[in-house]
């Protein structure tokens, strides 16, 4: 197919950003638009100026013979304090309050636009290099997980908190979920993840950190390694977890609610 | 901003990309690239062309008040059964067979790539211009709920086998659910929908059609009209349900498992 040049950048634009993390080998490119090395090698560095000029992430050449090009999606700091504190501000509304101090949130949380920024920030300040799945435990934490793994072009596991009965043997642990003050269980199919492999956990919500301690203990059972833990929001209180990092931090009261970005985000871009 | 034209174009189809079925007036983009407006008009008409001649998906302009330009993901017919028929081969693996003739298909339907094209096929054959939400339930059909969702440009509504302390008062319902064969409870808080919403329902495996069916029950609850039902995977065998439509139907004997195209899925194309 003959494309004029702006139409191959169009085009080149479209098949990355698609992508995430995918590796586009310059032949790919070069057959698909029938046209010379030198010329696509032109198009390509016109399409690095338009993700560095407009801060839309990077398109990186990675060389070698399995090398190509792929782009990164990348928050700048700015960027994401922007989005999280407009996040902020849908949260903290009186509308939103539930009984046991409790906030709705379902709409934001499974928000296709809102999961694909978070999926994004997460992507931004974690070292995903070496990382073979992003985990994530049912229900609520899935959009921005599945949002998490497609930024960092890695499969998603989401732990179950019932065998079922459709998936096969599987490995079950017990926790304490200080949301529900009770011992629950989350198994995962024996299949679902390799032994030896490193994962990134993803929750939605995180009070005290069972359900987080739960998922590394389940981990554990896998012998996969745990590399970093993205929580989206967290309560201000005691925790037994550390090593995780949250975007939000929710400050209850019984007369207010304050929620603010997280001390221990901000410390990601130092 | 000063861009060159064909940086523009890159820039204009990212925007455009990463935010399907949303619209942005000419205004936005001419103040972002400081450039008049028949510039940029001659930029649109490139990126439509390149959206058209590579079978991207559509670019089309609405006129009016409100208007300006959107990006519609569109996967043509072939583009549909070629994604399709890839699923197929993957599913159809002897070692996927698990005791109770069910297949393990959590990889598949989990991963971000594959959620991705099935929410942009359900989204080329699906007419959602009057649709107010994609409902789905937990837990297996978030990712390709989310991505439809996203594909449509629509809020993704959680339907929860569990009523949650942490979401507030709720609506239920019981169905009968055939993989289980027990009566089952589904629940939605309600402030999720409002009355009198359109929705598309959206699961990833059917077996008699009980799950769907209880959906239809609880968002009649929630005097919202049902306009689609959208399934991945359909086992053949006598249904319940009607008035849907899946990607694959699922033939199922002791000693062999085949997985096809669905017949319901082709007539879409007529």
């Amino acid at each position: 197919m003959k494309l004029r040049k702006s139409e191959r950048i169009g085009a080149i634009v479209k098949v990355l950003s698609d992508n995430p993390n995918k590796i586009f080998t310059l032949g790919y490119f070069t057959e698909k638009f029938d046209t010379a090395k030198s010329t696509l090698s032109e198009d390509i560095s016109v399409v690095k100026n338009v993700f560095e000029k407009l801060e839309l992430g990077k398109v990186i050449t990675i060389s070698g013979a399995s090398g190509g090009i792929k782009f990164i999606p990348m928050f700048t700091k700015n960027q994401a304090i922007a989005k999280i504190e407009e996040m902020c501000e849908k949260i903290v509304n009186p509308d939103r309050k539930l009984v046991g101090g409790f906030l709705y949130m379902n709409d934001i949380i499974s928000s296709p636009d809102i999961a694909e920024a978070v999926g994004e920030i997460f992507a931004s300040v974690i070292d995903y290099k070496d990382a073979d799945y992003v985990v994530t435990i049912e229900a609520k934490g899935i959009p921005i997980a599945m949002m998490t793994a497609k930024a960092m072009n890695l499969p998603l596991i989401i732990v179950r908190k019932n065998a079922m009965i459709t998936e096969g043997p599987s490995l079950a642990i017990n926790y304490l979920s200080s949301t529900s003050g009770k011992i629950q269980s989350m198994n995962l199919p024996r299949r679902a993840i390799k032994q030896g492999s490193k994962v990134i956990l993803v929750d939605d919500f995180m009070r005290a950190g069972g359900t987080l301690k739960g998922m590394e203990d389940l981990m554990r059972e896998f012998d996969a390694k745990v590399l970093d833990r993205a929580v989206l929001i967290e309560l201000e209180c005691e925790k037994n977890a550390s090593d995780y990092f949250s975007l939000m931090t929710l400050k209850d009261s019984k007369d207010d609610t304050q929620i603010e970005i997280s001390k221990n985000f901000f410390e990601r871009f130092k």
